[in-house]
């Protein structure tokens, strides 16, 4: 498991962080590597020296999943009991498998309770498991942009975005690597797809609106509109570096994970068991995971009487809001991470 | 230009109404065949004896738009000059193309003013497009869950559903007919792509939910979730029957679409030209083209002092809507086109 850590552990290992990422995220978090000035970190602006994940009072702790792309084992790396790349014989993994993976990685640094378990979006559900599977290892929960699990609509999306890739013919059952081929149709189409879901209905009409890439139609295939060129361009960029495997194992995870499937489907009795207190954070003009997703988060928490702190931000960005630079969001991050600091010691 | 009628035209041919088809419309709206008693109208429970669109009153015509596939020339067709069907060779087709060929079919039918000209989703652009194009020719226009133009992430869905096809191997660059083959792939991600977006997100949520197909999860790729079984049938039996070109070119004509396009964008100088009397109706729930987006037909009709009546019905069902009984809905058309009726001497 690729892991990355910034800023120190204190004596009493109280002041640990936690983040989650989301589909496409990674153990960089923050910073950027001396040998490669323009890899920055992916949450850059809010994980540094006096951002509101503050590295000088916090050890914060990015990873790359089990199953991902970004150095810890995955569909890409080699089965040592073929010596061929695992491809379709590596399993499906769940939200719960991460965090019990995660939880290993917390041992191995001694780390016995988390000052804040933080994520975003499929990071928030990381995030929440952790308070349902080990309701002792963490003071705080920061759940952003997140749910309890997928709606139909969501699954919905999901499941396109997969036949896309599964039915791709270069992706050869998941074995595409031994074919020396990648299934860039699909996964071209998936990221296009997954990024309408992240931005807004309004953000796409302000940044792009029906503008041309040419002065005049061409009345034909070729791009027309900028939105059609932003979207190409994003899939692209997405199918040159990401795996086929793992994405389609990261949107499994998405759909299977249900906090209440256990419980006959009932929140409130799910999160009988999580004693963290809560921050849930849910942006205006976010569809995929809209605020009403958040309280569904909140309910079952107040019913069993848990401490929830929660934040609608104003925003225009959709569901990408929880990565953008929002002085609203900001501030409600730093005001509860500044308690929180206090909590272990930091003035 | 494949068409069919239902009613009696009236001596001064003033009762005629023209029903424009949404992207996977045709010619037949209403009734059964005699020796197809399965394949019923689409458009069946609106139009009929009796019905709001009222056949015992109107005299109602249905068509199959150029470029489609159900009778009307389009790429499937053979072309003369080749002998093989058109293919890539048929060139793309815009709302202002279709409206020209619907007034060469009402011209043949010596038509010179309908009663009504009423459309749902595309449709409603058709009809809106009449107006502009044909200011004298038509008593009222009915635009029905539709949008004066496409806005960015109308444009993002086409867009992705077109590359869907486009990128399908099978696809041979349009010309698949002399291949043999159908771009099955592509025209089911397109299709399951749509279903999302016809549906709204409660509905999906109450008919589908987090519903499992079998009693547990399988972990694998297979079918997990009712809501993924319901989009797979859609989208197979879609690739089944419905032309690929026809498809793309059906949605280009959608992202086109802009009667502001001529007049520096603005629909206020666009729609000074419309004589009609309007009735606009949009649903609740409908994000693909939303109550918002009817809003965008009524402002720049009253800017032009136009008559225009609007209802935005209550309905949980989304885009798809306009084609399902609704007691409000249904009250709304019939309220409306019994006036209509008047108009040409019934009581």
């Amino acid at each position: 498991m690729m892991y990355e850590t910034y800023g120190t552990l204190n004596a009493d290992k109280s002041n640990a962080i936690l983040i989650c990422h989301a589909l496409s995220g990674h153990h960089h978090v923050a910073g950027k590597y001396a040998d490669q000035p323009k890899n920055t970190g992916w949450w850059d602006n809010m994980v540094g020296a006096g951002k509101p994940i503050d590295t000088d009072k916090f050890f914060v702790i990015g990873f790359n999943n089990l199953g991902g792309c970004h150095g810890s084992t995955g569909p890409v790396s080699l089965n040592p009991e073929t010596g061929r790349q695992y491809g379709s014989d590596f399993p499906l993994i769940t939200v719960q498998d991460w965090v019990e993976s995660q939880a290993r990685l917390a041992d191995r640094l001694g780390i016995q309770q988390f000052a804040a378990i933080i994520g975003g979006s499929l990071g928030g559900m990381q995030a929440l498991q952790w308070s349902l599977a080990y309701p002792e290892r963490m003071r705080h929960v920061l759940a952003i942009a997140a749910a309890p699990r997928l709606t139909a609509q969501n699954i919905a999306f999901n499941d396109v975005a997969r036949n896309a890739i599964l039915t791709d013919p270069d992706f050869h059952g998941g074995n595409f690597y031994q074919h020396g081929v990648v299934p860039t149709r699909g996964l071209r189409l998936a990221r296009m797809l997954g990024h309408i879901t992240y931005l807004s209905d309004d953000a796409m009409a302000d940044k792009f609106g029906r503008l041309l890439r040419n002065a005049e139609f061409q009345y034909n295939y070729e791009i027309e509109f900028e939105i059609e060129s932003y979207l190409r361009y994003q899939g692209d960029k997405f199918a040159a570096y990401f795996d086929a495997n793992t994405y389609l194992l990261m949107t499994k995870a998405l759909d299977y994970f249900d906090p209440a499937h256990d419980f006959d489907g009932d929140l409130n009795k799910s999160f009988a068991r999580a004693k963290a207190n809560f921050l849930v954070i849910s942006f205006t003009t976010d569809w995929r995971f809209s605020p009403e997703r958040s309280r569904e988060i909140i309910r079952p928490l107040l019913h069993n009487h848990r401490n929830v702190s929660y934040a609608e931000i104003t925003s225009a960005q959709g569901h990408d809001s929880f990565l953008m630079e929002n002085a609203h969001y900001f501030a409600v991050m730093r005001n509860y991470l500044d308690n929180v600091a206090k909590e272990c010691g930091h003035e």
